[in-house]
């Protein structure tokens, strides 16, 4: 349920209302971040309507209303405007979901200090905020190349040092979460790890943002419900990326569901990206959808670039060489200047 | 095969390269429209190296080389350059592929004659060129509308009269090809139908131009297939729309394939258009998607508007309405025009 | 609506039961072969409450009920009983759905009189009752080999008069179900044209049986639908035939549901077959998902055999050899064995 | 790659193998319960064809061929005997991939002892052998059941004590396996966790057996990769269960493919079992399919009952009844007698 007080409630007051939630058993979660004066329950067990009726009773209590989605931190129902996740970064912070759409870029894996410093570098000059790279890599088969682990974290570290990028990079378990920790500014969740839970609940745990990709198969729904754990349990800063869903075409490597980002903008307050990479699979067509992904109002981009993309150790096919990174760059612009516009028309409305 | 000739071939000389391709059991091909001096010729029965050492023996031959693709005449190997399908209309003709995106608008049904009069003055108001509506319906249930077959045809031509708007309607069988051959400017061949040979045939033999929707789960391959069926029997003015594949998500009435848009422009020289309101199946996501489709580099678009939606006979959920879709065709008017800018760049590359 | 009279109902009474359902805007739809005592009506405008209410007045009515599936005439709430599709044949009748699952084999493609006739004798020595064969092939490519059309048809025939089994052949259009009534036993609509609403309606019109293959990508309630407008327009005898559906997975041609098979059977009184040919496209595992179809309770099988697979002008790679086809009917007379029982048990329970 | 010596090698010859081998920058691979006379060996590095042609020059060296799938050990190459994994049991070790097929069965949930203690006798009486039950909970939401954790584990450990029965249940994390190892007999890898690879690697490092179960959208190629990282990490005793995958079809909470049963086997050589509760998620198609997977040759069944399934915590609509589960077995015993004398011919052919 969701509970909004009067403007002027006293600490006594709001108190009185967390104490009330409680006795019919409820849990409170107050999402950092959110006006003091929303506060948010949930429960399996509680009486919901006598709850309800009885906070309704309270003259500090504007109003208390069931939450019907299935989903509730995540939903819009819960918060209508939209949420900013700021990653730190050298160069100051970095805004997602604020008022221009942020770009994400680098290799598949860290291979070499010489192989991201470049990566990092270009990029950079061309304009992304963040760099990718992965240290632990979720490979098919136990044969292929399974990332650097520590001494790849420590390459991409000693890249934001030098260039102000913030980093992202993916945690592939609970158990690595601590260690990923030291070196990342946004954990990066994996579409074969988006319902893994004990993964979640671990990142739920922790202060950094999280970037969470979409099952190869999942539905909007299990995608917002997975993002309900992280914010469940404690941790509001969740962006979603598209990546491409699994479907029986196979000209691409997976279908890029971009009617997903204005539907998950109808249904929950918080940022959504889009990975056109591995969505196609194929270099020749990142830089059109990416394009569109613009367009139809992301919240920004990842996208894999490569000093030799023939030589990658893993996904070479989909990446771009840094030449036709700033080359697409440099053809997103125009569209980026409709997105601030649109953004602003909407503060203004 | 792909023959092409020198530039000053007489025409005795371009007879006996046809002479020579038909003594090896081949089947010429000519595809209107296109230059006299490129042959391209298919069969199954004849021995083909053989065919194109005998042609390269030739003074007036320039290249004489295998297509590899499965599709013959609608890939890019056949002609690099994109073809440009000529619509008539009262008001002009309209190009699709041509110097700007074309809007296709209307609605599901024609149900009435104030209905699709209202629909068809207020989309060409707005900057549709041609009107989408449909007398033939095929309906998963046999107790829901089936459509005002003729009468609806009927009616659909007095909107073309009045508005000066080109038509398109769907041919469900070919034995109605007659029939709506009559009336329409524009085929339109549906999902369920995208593998109908027998009306594929038909069409093929049709002088009109055919709008060829995706299959609900057809891929790439087989969609360029089945425009080869209508190319391969006569008919070369064939234009794709996507319009969404069947996918497990059921959020979207069906997946957007976007990339499909950039694909296909890489695999055939034919223009590409997308139907956002099939495949969303819901009014508030169509703008999105239709600036996407446009940012893509979609040669147009195909999209449901309806006077009042709710009341609409079918599909009401998905069509806008006509102040919506007005207010769709101002916003994307900046889209339209970095998507002219970028087409006379290609021009001029 | 579906309406039960009493046993001993006057001509008279039912009449004016007749009359009476259709004052109220309804259509009567009088199934061959259902009891006279029990009528099903149809209809969007009529007042479905007040005229059930009306008829549930009258002496001679025991029972007047809404259809709540969106199928009417197929479902089992129309029909309790199953169905048994009779196919006339020179050997005497063949029931599908009766006391014994009935076996369907032959190539996929008509290709010469003595292909035909060895397999028609082959297959019919071991045990199979109908023969399958193509003579109208809907095929991807225009450039494969697309059938032997009427040329096919009469070898059929011919091989039906020399063995004695029933033929089953597939039609692709409404206009030519009159051709191929001529010849066919059971007409055979194609994945492709599950939804092909045109050919649906004409076969509701003709007095042969349908065999209603499931599209590629069709739901059940799809499947149930194209079904409806065969039954629904006069044509009673449909037989559903599962042989796999699109999806992700590409080791097998398709996915083999055969879990729709007991599905079906809650749903809808009609018989099911299974064709684990096209639903496996892999030789090696035909007879293993027979035997599993017939396990499940499947009222038949459709199975592609040939002389020469190898050879075959179409679906070499999931044909069986005349050797194979042999051994795997005797391989499965055990589990045949356990389906006529567990049939028994059914009928005496 | 593999390696075949000689029936009567030396320990010096072997030694002399296995050192040839590494000095080629191969590891080798040693799968326990393998004749000491195959060897195994994989590597990115090495020059395959160099090594090979070094092997073939010894005289204890019979056999020295590449592997050409993608997976290794677990593919029939490797191994072309079927592999038997035995599970221990208080009664006795328990064979899956044997001479019977094997059912498992339980509740998807462990919720009380009361409820696991009377499941589990009357599974034991109607022939089952293993009981399942989860302890830890993979739930869609956070707000679902999400298990008892240690206490249910312990609880089946007591259940196993009582009825002799041995126990698998889900494992979710790399950091729990060692939990979960000191009660469980057979770890369950389940759907949305077949691609986490830090727990295959961590139960590669166990010794208890695997079942994996099929992600919801992963290809056979996947699902064999990703037994590769258990056997290849040193855990040779994997087992598949098909549960389902995902599709368009809404039907049934997912489609059974039960052609991957014959399939896998053609491509490896260790068991396969068929879970239809989680395939169908209806409680009404479970016999049907349990029948139909027996029959196409799976190794096993797993089977999700309930003494109350309209009460059950989780998964009730697909759960049978204590009583139905009994009626189950019963039908199904004489298709187990036509498994057990297929399998019997194949060991004497």
């Amino acid at each position: 349920m969701i509970v909004s007080l009067i403007k002027h409630a006293t600490p006594a007051q709001i108190d009185e209302v967390a104490d009330r939630i409680r006795s019919f058993g409820f849990r409170l979660h107050q999402s950092p971040g959110a006006e003091r004066s929303v506060m948010g329950a949930i429960g399996v067990g509680g009486d919901l309507t006598a709850c309800l009726e009885s906070l309704r009773a309270l003259p500090q209590v504007e109003r208390a209303v069931p939450i019907s989605a299935p989903y509730k931190f995540v939903s819009r129902e819960y918060r209508e405007h939209r949420t900013v996740v700021r990653i730190p970064s050298p160069a100051g912070p970095i805004d997602i979901g604020g008022d221009d759409p942020v770009v994400m870029a680098g290799p598949c894996s860290v291979e070499s200090e010489a192989q991201i410093m470049e990566t990092a570098e270009r990029v950079a000059a061309a304009g992304a905020r963040i760099l990718r790279g992965g240290a632990f890599k979720p490979r098919t088969s136990p044969y292929e190349f399974q990332g650097l682990a520590e001494d790849g974290l420590a390459l991409l570290a000693r890249a934001r040092e030098r260039t102000g990028l913030a980093i992202v990079t993916e945690v592939m378990t609970d158990s690595d979460v601590a260690l990923v920790e030291q070196y990342t500014d946004l954990f990066q969740v994996g579409s074969r790890n988006m319902q893994n839970f004990a993964l979640l609940k671990a990142l739920g745990r922790s202060r950094r943002p999280v970037l969470l990709k979409r099952g190869l198969s999942s539905t909007i729904k299990e995608w917002l419900m997975a993002a309900e754990y992280v914010v469940g349990h404690g941790n509001p800063n969740v962006i979603f990326c598209e990546r491409g869903i699994r479907t029986f075409e196979t000209a691409t490597r997976n279908t890029c569901d971009l009617a997903a980002v204005p539907l998950l903008n109808e249904l929950t307050h918080l940022p959504v990206i889009v990975d056109p990479s591995h969505a196609t699979g194929k270099r020749s067509l990142v830089p059109a959808v990416a394009r569109a992904a613009i367009a139809i109002g992301a919240d920004g981009l990842m996208v894999e670039a490569h000093p030799a993309p023939e030589k990658a150790w893993s996904d070479g096919a989909q990446s771009l060489s840094l030449d036709e990174f700033d080359g697409m760059m440099r053809m997103l612009e125009s569209y980026r200047e409709l997105w601030r516009q649109s953004r602003l028309e909407l503060a203004y409305a």
